[in-house]
């Protein structure tokens, strides 16, 4: 009997394989650094050796397997099994991937970008379980989305549906990385915290060390103490002294501003240092605009939030919670949850195996 | 053979019913305006008479019709066929709309809110012909929205998806008559449109007399010439000159800030009034934002826009795609259509009609 599937999650810094029944557990996986510098058919052939090794770490052989699923960053063509040239994979230009499984493995292969592959993944093992209508937010470096509308992923016309990460929710918002201003991934992504933070650091040294250009910023402040007032008069001492004890946040990245992320700004915060808390607080808010968003226009039975950033839990969960529901309408927030990821660091791999369980291709 | 099919718009203001044909071709039709005053009863009353009197204008025996679709303003409930609490239709609480048409007409009757009915009729018979993914937006006095997924309406968890027009864009933008700041329609709406005029000649005629507060507005305002520099000088004449020259908008409104209206503002616009055009830009950037979001969320083949502020044509929509093809990400921006509506006034009759045509209810 084919009882069990094949997930590979390849990703720019470490590819993972698993073998999965058809209940969501894993029976076996290996986790390796990309081998990046060597380039796609490197890559490619890294991944097929993985699959071979955990085939056998699983005591599965390839008669018992229905398929494989491959997540992967895009852009990249699903139908045609092709990745076009994602940002995480340097030098990938249209590189066919499934036809290299294909013939190795002799089993059907399909390929699905990775938030796509964790919503399924979520839905069908994880927080998403008996959902009709769900729509799951990764938040780590960027923020990406899957959508499930009626029990099936919601690809769109050419596979690039839930960009939701680059939804404006701000015109005059931060610049975002895809050359926009005011994404939703440009005010709440880890990078976004990290940048956050590092600007109310670098406003704070200044205004510390008496460079500021702006005279409301200090009639304003509520730096505004005697200790502060005096600037322009600190020694050298000094000046380190009030470097140091500034925030928590720059202790823990050693005085460092270029070390900031958003891992040290929830460290900080979760030890109550005020300047973490309001950076934490602030991008958790614009999430928070993000989500009520997705709940107006999809009203979905659940929203599931994923990803490296939501680790701090109700740090997090908390403000999102409270902007979502009180910016949603009223109708559709009274049917709609607002939940954790449950399926960890594996969402890849079962994400990846899941796209076998559930082929159709809308 | 049954080869008809009714539709009824209820308005707050109008009433329309019409019998159509399987094609989408309207064989006959009513409009009345709404016995408001007369409460629910009457309303279901004056319903009723006029889908007679269409059926006897077609010259379609009853015998010939497949059912009746309703479209009204929601909240509603399309299982059990109840008007909850619409904003136009003050006074309804809970009113069961379609059993009455059942007992009246022994035919399958269907009922939706009438942005949904909108876009199921474009997408039917009208600018979405053809797509399997179009989301429809309505900007009128409010924005509301509708979306059709894989061919079939997405109605949402408890059938209130689509509401695009509460969208935030701009959580610092202006209050929403939801009562939550920064919403789409805040933005972009007729309602925001004839806002953002009167704001912008109130602004100008406080500045021409003399009535400014902050400083700043006059040392940087284009206004700042020999004519309006000497402000506190005027007389009643020239006062009253100068109110007239401000802008078309104030004369098409007999100098009326309380007339200015959407439609005003595009007749000026048509006339190269500066001041027209300025905000008629503004709110289709706006506009362009929602859409794009839209798009980066959706991957739609086609997003139609129709309502009555769409009938200013170029005007409107030449912004609108230009923000929203530069705002979506490339890959979705190179598949999807930014067209208007086609089925015009008539949208609301077909679309109720077309309800009964493809009666799903996912």
């Amino acid at each position: 009997m084919k009882s069990y599937v094949i997930g590979v999650d390849l990703g720019g810094t470490k590819i993972a394989t698993a073998v999965m029944d058809r209940e969501g557990k894993i029976k076996g996986k290996n986790i390796e650094l990309t081998q990046i510098l060597g380039g796609p058919e490197v890559v490619i052939g890294q991944m097929i050796r993985m699959t071979r090794l955990t085939l056998s770490k699983a005591k599965v052989g390839l008669s018992q397997i229905k398929g494989i699923g491959i997540g992967a960053a895009g852009p990249l063509n699903i139908m045609t099994g092709i990745i076009i040239a994602p940002p995480n994979l340097p030098g990938w230009h249209n590189v066919q991937l499934i036809r290299p499984f294909q013939k190795e493995f002799k089993t059907p292969v399909f390929l699905d970008n990775d938030a796509n592959a964790a919503a399924l993944g979520e839905w069908k093992f994880g927080a998403g379980r008996g959902c009709k209508n769900m729509v799951y937010l990764t938040i780590s470096t960027g923020i990406g989305g899957g959508i499930i509308i009626g029990g099936k992923l919601y690809r769109g016309t050419n596979y690039n549906a839930g960009e939701i990460g680059h939804m404006t929710i701000d015109p005059e918002g931060p610049l975002c990385g895809c050359g926009i201003r005011g994404c939703l991934e440009a005010h709440s992504s880890g990078t976004a915290i990290a940048r956050w933070a590092r600007e109310a650091l670098s406003k704070d040294r200044r205004r510390r060390t008496g460079i500021v250009n702006s005279q409301q910023s200090i009639v304003n402040s509520p730096q505004r103490t005697k200790k502060t007032m005096d600037y322009g008069l600190w020694t050298k001492k000094k000046r380190q002294k009030i470097k140091g004890s500034g925030s928590l946040i720059l202790e823990l990245a050693k005085g460092d501003l270029k070390k900031v992320s958003a891992e040290l700004v929830f460290q900080a915060a979760k030890k109550g240092d005020r300047k973490a808390l309001e950076v934490v607080r602030k991008s958790a808010e614009f999430l928070g605009i993000g989500v009520a968003n997705v709940i107006n226009v999809f009203n979905p039975q659940r929203v599931v939030l994923g990803g490296g950033v939501t680790k701090a839990g109700s740090l997090l969960f908390k403000p999102v919670r409270e902007v979502a529901y009180k910016r949603a309408m009223p109708a559709l927030a009274k049917v709609v949850e607002i939940v954790p990821a449950k399926l960890g660091d594996d969402v890849g791999i079962i994400g990846a195996a899941t796209l076998v369980l559930t082929e159709d291709r809308r």
